[in-house]
């Protein structure tokens, strides 16, 4: 078993995708923890920062922690909320936009493939 | 892509491990959602609710959303709060006892194996 809290793991940019006002932090990794299937990641989207269109084969299980963001594909826009939960399966085209005022954070998961 | 709010998933009894006060909603897994790899699940335990002592070869990634949950191994207890992230390796015993006066609620991931 290993306890942290969120503030304990490095806070980092997320510079791929033209993303803009984004940090990521890797909560828990196979590198860091021995996970060996699949890591928890915590999302921040400054207001007015976005994650860029994109996509790859792994899916992600995101749950909305605060605020409320943008959430965009091919076909549709989603507007998800705290306590909102994201299925985006593999290979589908998705991106992020914090259109609000206070500062988006969410969850997601991604498996090791 | 596929948008939900937590309430919009049955919420189950746990009635595994000699638990009390407990509930689980499954968010996302392979067979509603055809997630392939993990299983995405919010647990809330009422005050004095517990989970009992229990292992098994899928670990578990969690992030606790609010209320503070005492987390319990062969070896040492955790007093775990809202934005506290936890890793249970597989086959490790664990167990959750709120001693709380607040409903704790956490998110928990676990894989298909």
């Amino acid at each position: 078993m290993k306890k942290l809290h969120f503030t304990d793991v490095e806070e980092l940019d997320v510079k791929d995708y033209d993303s803009t006002g984004t940090t990521i932090r890797w909560l828990i990794t196979k590198e860091k923890d021995g996970a060996p299937n699949f890591a928890l990641r915590r999302f921040e989207v400054q207001p007015g920062g976005q994650i860029g269109l994109h996509n790859h084969k792994q899916e992600h299980e995101i749950y909305i922690l605060a605020g409320e963001i943008e959430v965009i594909t091919e076909t549709e826009t989603y507007l998800a909320k705290a306590n909102d939960v994201l299925y985006v399966p593999p290979d589908e085209i998705h991106g992020y936009k914090n259109n609000g005022d206070t500062t988006v954070s969410f969850l997601c998961t991604i498996p090791y493939l």
